[in-house]
């Protein structure tokens, strides 16, 4: 879907449409600044261009020197996310995955362990991109998935549900002596940073995986694949 | 490391040494052929450019047409990988992994899980690369990796060694089912193929992952990750 003039791209961006790529005019355009900031804030590729190439590029001819390649896919909200789980609901929360092969993936592992629905959040993080779609080897069509401004308010909507959030990140209790045939739902920490403290708060438990190692660093979608399958062994 | 020569760069070819790109002079160099071909073979990025380029690159001043940019890694012959392993050793096989991201991300899963030595086959496999090793974040410096002609022999060796080998695949015994804890080798199949049939027939048994979704479709690395894990749950 293709998104033309300053302010439908301006507002895509802030409704948190996926966007893929924005053209921009090299030379001139208007509220460039705000658009640019909130493009990068939200990891889309911006790539500045001459005014003919958009000419070119526009359908609408009213491009005003933006034109945005946006996704085709419809989050879903978190409230019809929640409440449209079965009775033993499993959910996966991202806690800034920035990197679109390992949220593919993630995806891929969550639809095979049978999780019903994804919650990430709207800023610093990767959104549903074409990488992510074809990542997702067409498991993206069977998840919901959820981008929510706060995740301190997913997890409290969660809790209010009667789900037990857990962190999965190092210095917790051992992943395998823990009862985690429930109502659950697990926070995924990100690439670089793993997940917020003030996230791991608000969580009634920390799950951590027992490493042998001397390096002991799991690749992100990797670590969510072992957890979500630890899970889904518990609940047989 | 740098290795220059049209015979030097065969011969780092023909003996499986990981090699990340070969430059060939565009117009004119001798055995052309075999070496493209090996390239090929061995899944070596190469680029054809100007001598003048050559000339610049090279320290040697004997490059006769043919740069290659090497990794200083060292494989680990399959009898002393085997022989170095602990009382129950633990090894992973993989079957044709052809993504240097994946590759990377199993040596790290690897390394987190304990296992004590990973072995690949020389062709129609990608080597240790320098994408390999980055994305192994220091991993590798810890795994021990033997490259071997024949991976079904390499399976023979290990079963000699009173290794027990399970192929990871569909279509077999629940993995939550079986007795894993004993000295173990399990067989991971490339992205798109799986493992081969043969290389199948020639395991002790074949676990497979029980998946709830409609797509099913893992990534290798997370397959791996999550077998692996389940190996050292049961080693306790």
């Amino acid at each position: 879907m293709q998104i033309e003039g300053k302010n439908q791209v301006f507002q895509a961006l802030e409704a948190g449409t996926t966007i893929n790529k924005i053209w921009v005019d090299v030379n001139y355009s208007k509220r460039r600044d705000e658009i640019i900031f909130l493009a990068r804030k939200n990891k889309v590729r911006v790539e500045f261009v001459p005014k003919v190439a958009l000419d070119k590029k526009s359908t609408t001819s009213h491009h005003q020197g933006y034109i945005a390649d946006a996704v085709d896919f419809s989050y879903t909200p978190l409230e019809e996310l929640i409440s449209s789980a079965g009775e033993k609901p499993f959910f996966v929360l991202l806690d800034g995955i920035e990197d679109p092969h390992n949220f593919g993936a993630i995806i891929r592992s969550c639809e095979c362990a049978g999780v019903d629905g994804i919650i990430i959040p709207k800023n610093r993080a990767c959104a549903v991109n074409d990488t992510v779609v074809r990542t997702s080897t067409g498991a993206i069509a069977n998840m919901k998935i959820a981008m929510v401004t706060n995740l301190k308010e997913a997890i409290s909507a969660l809790k209010d549900a009667g789900v037990w959030v857990y962190a999965a990140e190092i210095g917790g209790d051992d992943i395998y002596s823990q009862k985690l045939d429930r109502p659950i739902a697990v926070v995924i920490g990100s690439e670089g940073n793993g997940i917020k403290k003030s996230i791991i708060a608000s969580c009634d438990g920390v799950l951590t995986l027992p490493l042998k190692g001397k390096i002991n660093s799991l690749n992100a979608s990797v670590a969510c694949g072992i957890v979500v399958f630890e899970i889904l062994r518990q609940r047989g």
